[in-house]
């Protein structure tokens, strides 16, 4: 359950669209909100995003924080701070910090856990 | 299921504590997110992030939008936007509008659903 969480970031750090779908439940109910943005849903808007994001991303580095995992049967969620650091839009060597909450909801299917839900937001500072 | 979701939401309106405990899952697993806040986890802090929300809003109602439910065994997960209307700060009868993209995770007992985790998060305008 924990590695299928940590493989998902490990997927957004590569910025590897393939590494992502792999992580992901590819079906109608997958469903992601982005800190700010509204809901996808549906594999393919959810990829659709990934694809957006990871185009408008240089580099990315996450240090995850209070990862709380709960598991009811066949589905599981993992609360967790993403502590975020990340090459900044206006590009050269300048890094950016900030802190995202998350949640994310998990499906098993046989020995795998795959993603179905991933909802982040902006914690505000302070 | 979907009459759970709209328990919380008419609690929250109600700005009824006992209600909102009614429909949460009292757990050490009980999460929630609000918009901008950090993660509080067991139902004590939940139950106080209520408190100093209800203490603060003199009046809001939701309208809910694209209300999504996935039913997965005995857990089962809502997205949703909710289109709010409340009573500003600055007090007087001047109401605001604003957008939160929710997902609300509930958990199965006997015939109740109970909410075990929710996390809200602003959409940005435009």
């Amino acid at each position: 359950m924990r590695a299928a969480n940590r493989a998902f970031y490990a997927a957004f750090e590569a910025r590897d669209i393939e590494a992502m779908a792999a992580v992901w439940e590819q079906s109608e109910r997958a469903a992601v909100i982005h800190p700010g943005w509204p809901v996808f849903r549906s594999w393919p808007l959810v990829a659709e995003s990934w694809r957006r994001i990871f185009a408008n991303t240089d580099y990315i580095q996450f240090f995850l924080t209070e990862e709380e995992v709960v598991v009811a049967g066949e589905v599981a969620w993992v609360t967790l701070y993403e502590n975020i650091l990340q090459g900044m839009p206006e590009g050269g060597n300048a890094l950016g910090e900030s802190r995202v909450a998350a949640t994310n909801v998990f499906v098993r299917h046989g020995p795998h856990w795959l993603m179905v839900a991933h909802h982040g937001s902006p914690v505000a500072a302070g």
